[in-house]
């Protein structure tokens, strides 16, 4: 499969299997240790985490599957996420969900993900929403600690805006990796405010959550829904792909920022249709025929 | 003539005059030459094009014009734009109205640009739209291989926003000389989106689009368009300019952006309008009683 | 009190007293010199000016004041602002209210100010609105002109856009020391248009103006009103405030970015608000406690 180089010494997999639901598919660790696998023969290397996953719990049932088969490890990248407090009974301390970026959660979250996914290292540790009252020095203090320390090589962000990038990276001794962003096809805000001209400019390849807008494109009947299923069908037609989900995914893996959508599915037939989608050509004409039926407004 | 320079080796009138509705003032060639000579005797020596105008003819329309007499060429500095594929008899291959600035278009539509206008080189190729798609690595690899050809002297973009100039910016070994936006008394956004301040920042004169916000003022009559004439009136009586047309052009005068109206008429006593423009001085008090007029609120 | 660094050579007291409604007062110049000597005592040494504050009075009131005890100027700093002209029997020239940032208008508003306000230099001049008819190249002339002269020690902006203050800036030979915004519980624009990033970016601290919301938080009954009043009660309660004024304060001054909030009352009681804010420590939970209940939505 495909790599995308986020640094001189770190590539992901174009393709990136997400833990978020983890904890809903009732997997025992012989099974998310088999889902592992069957992604890493696809050249799925790379696996998205948060410390808060399925109410704080996600990493762990990653990191007891891992333990199973340790050699995996060197062969993957975990990218993790902190700075989200949730209201939790894991968590009784928390009145409200609010965030905290400050230099002792940072440390400490990281920490727990370390123990948690049983590993040494984590990849790329993600600030997993702007924080409006983000102190970035330390911010910088705890990053600046966890890479000297080995605990985390490269730090990213996720839901920032270019504004929001630009100042934490003011702080920062080290460039930020990579952006998490919703992009879908019915999701086009990355591309209207800013965010994807400024992952081009600097050169830093974002990863799109809900690259399939959380499913709703299979279950909605509003006007843009219903454009959309159309084009996509379509679409699919011309390139031979039987599912809409795969021209969703060959929408985002078209575009020259090397988006990196993440899938979020348990079941391989599913992660199939992305990896499917990175063997086909989309034009340009196709790319703004499905542009169109989202936006429902014809280009300038 | 007062002259804009936009490059080391390259000034623009400040006053252009546009191409965009040539084909439908039915000139023959000569009459075309005629208003291209008028033009130049008030010192208008920019003239701008797009591939797309008039249905893909009007540069051709020009070229003919203009091989009647290739010594003015030299005289003159022509703009052309590419990027917009229309839907058109003469592009039957379009399915949809769509961007392209892959390098092979861009290539392409220069090469015919340069055949049509009946020139060796283009001082200026824009492209036309910001495109969702683009692949900023293409555009300047196009644009590389125009200018080192000699075909194409310098290059800019139109309807940009400041984010989309940075990041294709950050692709070119070369400065983008101008924006070309849509700016008059009726459309204010270039002034409140950021970029007027960042042409002024990046010291990129833009060139104004329907400066006359396309003939809407002297038909409509709603509550914004009333106020408007009005006050144009008002501030051309004190100005003793008889026109608001020329009230209009000089409001964008006056702005140190180094704004440049482009003039898209083909009537002689239309375009003295603009050239009657620059010999007024408008007060700060008259130009903010215009842009009163338009937001329909007073300044904090 | 708390010192912020502006400059290698200029500090501002964190909180600042401002002047806007100082002639509302009704204070001889007894009393004025009085609640000068009362903030200072406080140790509140920045007072904050502008040329049209009370209907352009009120610099030559405090003026007056200041005269009676010329020491006190070297131990205080004084911020004014110009750019701003006002429909005024004072300046019967002025048809309208606009803006004027002409190299002419700048230095003669100084000049203006210098003689109303009794001292020798100004050590922060800053232009009040961001005017869309600004010459940048006038404004560097004129902040050039009155730095060289001794006039005025700094210069920054008030109400100005990110964009606006880096085209700015980009004329200017030495950096803008503060940008003065609307900043409080239920004025949260700054925090969203990228404004306290990029003061966070530039190393800018920001001035807080209103930031007890106009005191409307203690007067109006729309929904928001009452949930930040319910809120801003139990945060009082948990930090032992008595009063809401003073958690308001404790929000701004829990920020990282240094807001400097301006406190426009002639009432010690009401100024002590201020201070005493300066010895309580938020908590992060505390503070979002108050931001949910200033937008109305959990965080994601």
């Amino acid at each position: 499969m495909q790599k995308v180089k986020l640094a001189e010494d770190l590539s992901f997999s174009r393709i990136i299997h997400g833990l978020w639901r983890l904890n809903s598919w009732n997997f025992n660790k012989d099974e998310i240790l088999r889902l592992i696998e069957e992604c890493m023969e696809l050249g799925i290397t790379t696996f998205d985490h948060a410390d808060i996953y399925g109410n704080y719990q996600n990493e762990a049932l990653f990191g007891k599957a891992l333990a199973l088969k340790p050699s995996l490890r060197e062969k993957m990248e975990l990218v993790t996420k902190c700075g989200i407090k949730l209201v939790s009974d894991q968590r009784p301390e928390h009145e409200i969900q609010y965030y905290d970026t400050s230099k002792e959660h940072i440390l400490k979250s990281a920490e727990n993900s370390l123990k948690n996914l049983q590993t040494d290292f984590i990849d790329v540790l993600l600030i997993h929403r702007p924080d409006p009252d983000m102190d970035p020095e330390e911010v910088a203090e705890a990053f600046t600690m966890l890479k000297e320390q080995g605990k985390v090589r490269h730090f990213g962000v996720s839901n920032f805006t270019p504004a929001q990038v630009e100042m934490l990276s003011s702080y920062l001794p080290f460039p930020l990796v990579t952006n998490q962003v919703e992009i879908s096809v019915s999701h086009l805000h990355a591309f209207q405010d800013g965010t994807i001209e400024h992952c081009l400019q600097k050169r830093i390849p974002p990863m799109a959550w809900s690259p399939l807008a959380g499913g709703r494109i299979f279950t909605d009947s509003d006007e843009k829904t219903l454009r959309l299923q159309k084009t996509l069908q379509e679409v699919g037609e011309e390139l031979a792909l039987t599912k809409i989900d795969s021209v969703m995914y060959a929408w985002l893996l078209h575009h020259p920022a090397k988006i990196m959508p993440i899938v979020g599915s348990g079941k391989l037939e599913r992660i199939k249709m992305a990896t499917e989608a990175l063997n086909v050509k989309m034009t340009r004409q196709q790319w703004f025929k499905i542009w169109i039926a989202s936006t429902g407004e014809d280009v300038a």
